[in-house]
């Protein structure tokens, strides 16, 4: 409990303590769900379906069950509750029941005494079907006649947003720009594959520990399915290796799987997936399209926008309507936009079903329209920062569903502090000048496509990160191709930007759930416990809540300690997503320390013989304001002791009033963090392969509580988007997942890391923790089109469809040079 | 969830619902921490003092490290922390450092693969010693010169209680009667051995699990140990196999141990000690000595009592001034009584340390006073009954340290619903009649005590439980033979009654630890979760809190679940002794539910249309008082769910004020329970053998929460006091325990049980929950004096010293024979 760190202020918010979390996954010593071998441990493997639609007919376990330590082999027949995953609409089954919707989905499970075992068991379970026809493009799905794979138009969520009168605002308009866009299924990616182990335990409680982030979805799910009272399931989650939306809700479908196993067998039972599995069947950012249409007047000022917004949500809802939400409410961009009119489904198809993904929906409409905005500025001969800082939202401004900015937009100094960090006046002004002696340069650049066949993002040999030559925006895209690359290899840079903003909190769609507990509870010797209901999944909620603990009761940082997530501990706190944790646990953890405060400031008004009023309570510990030694938390705590005061709560809280009604007008969510990404690329003009050389992000989230583990969210943010940008593609094969493993699925990895210079815009939100909103998602938002946007700096291209592959660019690039040469202009002009 | 046992009434209170913890245990299905073995758990055994008082030279630990299997051989010099064991005063090491002051004391630890390899290891640590003297009997200890145990006089606490001028009144009274008495070791007997099992978890949290009564110390001892912050160990109590106070402050050192051990290997460790270990070195009931004398009027108003009572505290002083306290304030016995004078010692000898059980200081002096009374009733010529309904204590009434009894007194009532129930009148009657037919055949009957050698408790063959023929009381004690008996066997009968109070709760000597929390979270399906940090241990905990937290919230009793007890679930709530846990942890349950309950009965009005004041809960849930359909508690529950509103809550609780001056002056306890309870007993005039027929006990414990447990609770004190009276003695060769198994140490069987007639008054406890106060100990207090005087009442011979074995009765009566014959008085008239 050292407390000599604290030296240059007395508050523990806006520090970098070191991660709570960090020492024990660094040395190895967190124990991940696989880790835990508990005696009598039975392995469960998933027998899954070969088959985008069918019916089944027969599942045949004989010959799995005649496999040496094979105890049993489950079919949904083995549910003895409700055998559908409580969520949004419950249409998922835990495991199928007389259809399978999609290749891959759990059709029965093997319990055996190892995971060899069951895995080779789980391979002879023969499953006859009788095929029924799917559908595997969204677009497809809506067309009448189609297969029907949910309801009666395979929609499973529909909004709209109307505002002002789009038809003759574009009537009206001085320029519009108009296209059509498309992103990919992206993988999570999480280190540790889907994990759970289910035990009942002597007296009846069904408790289930595994890597997840919402063990109140885990808990529903398993009491729903176990048919089991909600007192008797206890869920605990274990050190998660990643999660990034990947574990918000399909974890139910594990632990339900472990848990009726370990029910009917009566043993502790563990499943975790193989990474071939995980990606076969596990969630993913939904594949979406995008059809986004901007109009202004000649003076920059965007005067409609229009959006029409389809995911491809796969064979069952999930998520997908709240996701469908997310992406509705921000899909016009973070703009003062007087005519709106979008139109977004959530389509069902017979696919993997996609769900929930760091961003929620927004990455893929973000892309769209902030790809978009750059056309409009190119059209209208704006520069691109100059047209978002002309039409951002300000205070006072409203949103496209008429959300009036009350506080808490630092939106226009972001946009300043990245114009001024990334060095945009100089990068442009330098391009500018290189524009016109490339422009010759430029016609022998081209190769054909058909040359290109690597799909990898190495680093351009010899080109530093952050160096100085840039290729400039013009009126006409023309790319800056770079004399100074070496090797005699010829690069072309450019620079982009983005801007978006980012509701924090479930928002209108989920306010009944937006709610959290906490409990906290002071020792006898001064430490401190906390439980709360959101999860740590990597993000840094253990320093951050620990930070709010010790501030908020005066107490050492190093004395809190933030027990493991457990359903038990606080009521249903909802789930750990829409970078929620720290607004809604922090603001739990306050209301429950606030009495403790109140308590100890009593204390020790009486041992330091001053009224309450006259107590300063600091990092340091509680003083008089008139002056002297302060008493530390322990002396305080240990004199409430002594005294039999109340030292544990239960704190609560909920999320601020939000509405969104049937034309998508109100208040959508409580508060919105903003962000505006500056990238800067080399593109190899031989091989297209793009280098994201830097990338300035900068953040509104209100107060930063930790700002070390915050720039480690950002840059962990820019490095997936950049991912999601140049090179992350889950590719189906028809319905199945062709390339469900790393060798085949392309991450970027530390080499490919542009340097990221993280700046943080603290616009303090009321009723925030200490003003702090939220950053786990947004970070991923923007560096898709800041890059986009660059790469149309450096080649002249408007990247229509996600990963911007070496091939795809090529293909790009060498369709204009034909276009230009036939003088015809492109259809996205 | 099924309600509809509710029938007869819309309360949970006073419902004898079935045990929430019966199912399990009956059936096996419970988990003891026997029962858990975690991968690659040690086994821990015990190195112990072969010595009573001896200098440690050196500790060999090599041969033992050569055992197959074994891992570690720890001392004292592991430790990291604190060697003593946290409690009232800090002398007990965990494992001695330096010498040895008792035979079993901890010495060293040997942790192995196997629990055979770890004893086996253990047997070979050689200790070699340099004796120092030794001291094995309280009254030498107090001796000047005596050898030294414990600080300069070998007293570890002393009080004295001061009322009016008990010389005075002593030369004033009419009858003085005075008499030493002598108890023995009693041991708990608890099912389970002690055993804890201990890991470090990864995030470096030290978890120990077992059998225990007090999960509270355990975690003060574990972190003071091992020097770490109270936040980083969690203690969990197993089901427990029994504690009745043995398992109250020596699980600290199992635990310690434990963790000791797994701290230092890494590795989970898990000792369970065998039986004779048990015996050896745990905690027992305290040896006491007792010389009390009463002085009355003729007209049987008892004017004064002075006591001196000491209790042979052993090596160091575990529990022994909170066990001196209880006696002292007991001391007297529940009368009116204005001249009081009462001395009392807690005394350190070279022996096991006795500790907590079940009565807690006060059977030994109940057992001393009460059978006095009997004697006092003899010289007096007053039937027992009248005696002590003359100077019982009644409302208004002041204790022996002037305390006034405000409330809840129904001590007169439970006087004559004892009578009633007996049928003492009846039975006194008969037996005069007898009395005087008898008094011829007396002479012949007695045989001499050579002539007995069979130390055990099996009933009288052909003798019926409760059959009518009695043996009166009289002036003299006549016995009474009875001539029914069968087979030609010749056995006495006799009646006896004893009277008690007892202090619920801690009281002045524990006033600072006297205080509970609770954690109480409704579901959103209506079930609840309910946390305290009291036990259970068998006395019905569970059940009594659940119908708690039942009643108070308006839910259905098996809706209701009580966690397992878990030292992070709620501050520090003292110790599960001093028959708090009804009275403590249910009214920390009332303080969570107060909140909760308020917030359902708004949301059912609301959803009722009608005020929140006309709204009526009762177990079957929430209604208008006007009538109408009742809303389930899991509806209301569901509802408050939509409405985010926070249902979960800690609660609090603080003992009301207490206090006891240097003169014994204060309000001891916030409530006492009576009880009284009659004996009749069959003594076999040729073995001596006493058979106790049939025992009515009727007890005021304030309101009672579950009829069915807390007669279950009764019928095992009765028989347990039956073991003190008749057969349990833990017997010491000098220094070392020489009976410690169950084939030494006799026990009463089922076979052995009397009828019991259980009967209740209830005089509701306005702070207690629901009106209760408290039951556990009080029941095992008074049958030994019942019994005793029943034996009296029988053989004319008054038991100066416990247990009356058939060795110990026939050499009584031979005595009073021989003394009869010689026409001398008995010393003890």
């Amino acid at each position: 409990m050292a407390t000599d760190e604290v030296t240059e202020g007395a508050s523990w918010i806006g520090r970098s303590v070191k991660r709570a979390d960090g020492r024990d996954k660094l040395t190895g010593r967190a124990k991940y769900v696989d880790d835990y071998a508990p005696a009598g441990c039975l392995h469960g493997a998933t027998v899954r379906s070969a088959k985008p639609h069918a019916r089944i007919k027969r599942i045949d376990g004989r010959a799995a069950c005649r496999v040496d330590g094979v105890e049993a082999v489950l079919t949904a027949s083995n549910i003895p509750g409700t055998n559908r995953m409580p969520l949004i609409i419950n249409d998922y089954p835990f495991l199928a029941d007389g259809v399978v919707r999609f290749v891959g989905e759990a059709v029965a499970l093997v319990v055996a005494e190892t995971p060899e075992a069951a895995r080779r068991a789980a391979a002879l379970v023969r499953v006859d079907y009788e095929d029924l026809p799917g559908v595997f493009d969204a677009r497809d799905a809506l067309k009448p006649g189609a297969p029907r794979v949910f309801g009666e138009d395979n929609v499973f969520k529909k909004f709209r947003v109307r505002r002002g009168d789009v038809e003759k605002a574009f009537a009206e308009a001085d320029v519009v720009v108009e296209a059509e866009f498309e992103t990919p299924y992206q993988a999570q990616a999480y280190i540790e594959t889907q994990g759970m182990l289910a035990e009942v335990e002597a007296d009846g409680t069904v408790f289930v520990a595994g890597s997840m982030q919402c063990p109140f979805y885990v808990h529903d799910a398993v009491a729903a399915a176990l048919g089991v009272g909600q007192n008797r399931v206890r869920i605990v989650q274990r050190p998660t290796g990643g999660g990034f939306g990947g574990k918000e809700d399909v974890p139910s479908i594990v632990a339900v799987h472990a848990a009726l196993a370990a029910h009917v067998t009566g043993r502790p039972v563990k499943f975790v997936y193989t990474r071939e599995e995980d990606f076969l069947a596990m969630s993913k950012r939904h594949p979406a399209f995008a059809r986004v249409k901007y109009g202004a007047r000649r003076d920059g000022t965007i005067t409609a926008c229009e959006v029409n917004y389809i995911l491809d949500a796969g064979a069952y809802a999930t998520l997908s309507p709240a996701v469908l939400f997310r992406g509705t409410v921000h899909a016009v961009g973070p703009y003062r936009i007087p005519n709106v009119a979008v139109d977004t489904f959530a389509v069902a198809t017979n696919k993997v079903p996609p769900g929930a993904f760091r961003g929620f929906g927004q990455p893929q409409i973000t892309f769209a329209q902030e790809s978009l905005i750059d056309e409009l500025a190119a059209r209208l001969g704006i520069d691109p920062f100059e047209l978002r800082e002309k039409n951002a939202l300000r205070l006072g401004d409203e949103t496209a569903t008429g959300q009036v900015l009350r506080e808490s937009c630092g939106f226009g100094e972001a946009l300043a502090v990245a114009r001024r960090e990334s060095g945009w006046a100089e990068k442009q002004k330098r391009g500018a000048q290189r524009r016109d002696a490339e422009t010759q340069r430029e016609e022998a650049s081209v190769i054909a496509p058909s040359r290109l066949g690597v799909l990898a993002l190495n680093p351009v040999a010899g080109a530093g990160a952050g160096a100085g030559a840039d290729a400039g925006a013009g009126a006409d895209a023309g790319a800056g191709a770079d004399a100074e690359a070496g090797a005699g290899r010829r690069v072309a840079r450019g620079i982009g930007v983005s801007a978006n903003y980012y509701g924090v909190g479930l928002g209108a769609a989920g306010k009944y759930i937006d709610r959290a507990g906490a409990h906290v509870q002071v020792q006898k010797d001064g430490t401190v416990l906390v439980a709360v209901g959101n999860t740590e999944i990597g993000q840094g909620a253990r320093s951050s809540l620990c930070q709010i603990a010790a501030e908020a009761l005066g107490a050492p940082f190093e004395a809190v300690h933030l027990l493991d997530i457990d359903t038990t501990r606080v009521p249903d706190s909802g789930p750990t997503v829409a970078s929620r944790t720290t607004l809604m646990s922090g603001n739990a953890i306050l209301d429950a320390a606030r009495p403790i405060r109140e308590t100890l400031v009593k204390v020790a008004a009486d041992v330091l013989r001053v009224a309450p009023g006259a107590v300063m309570v600091d990092a340091h510990g509680y003083r008089a304001a008139s002056g002297g030694e302060a008493l530390t938390f322990q002396r305080v705590a240990s004199e409430a002791y002594g005294r039999r005061l109340p030292v544990a709560t239960q704190g609560w809280t909920v999320a601020a009033p939000t509405s969104f009604d049937e034309n998508g007008r109100g208040d959508a969510y409580v508060v919105y963090a903003f962000s505006v990404n500056v990238a800067e690329v080399e593109v190899d003009l031989e091989t297209f392969e793009t280098r994201v050389v830097e990338v300035t992000s900068v953040h509104d989230i209100g107060r930063v509580v930790n700002p070390g583990d915050a720039e480690g969210q950002v840059e962990g943010g820019v490095v997936q988007g950049m991912g999601y940008a140049l090179c992350e593609e889950v590719v189906l094969d028809g319905a199945a997942v062709k390339n469900g493993n790393f060798t085949g699925y392309i991450l970027p990895t530390m080499a490919d890391s542009p340097a990221i210079r993280v700046r943080f815009v603290e616009a303090p939100y009321s009723a925030g923790p200490f003003g702090a909103k939220g950053l786990a998602e947004t970070p991923i938002v923007g560096p898709a089109p800041a890059i986009a946007n660059a790469i149309r700096d450096a080649v002249g291209v408007m990247a229509r469809r996600l990963p911007i592959t070496p091939e795809r660019l090529a293909e790009m690039v060498w369709e204009k040079k034909r276009e230009k040469k036939i003088g015809r202009k492109t259809e996205d002009r």
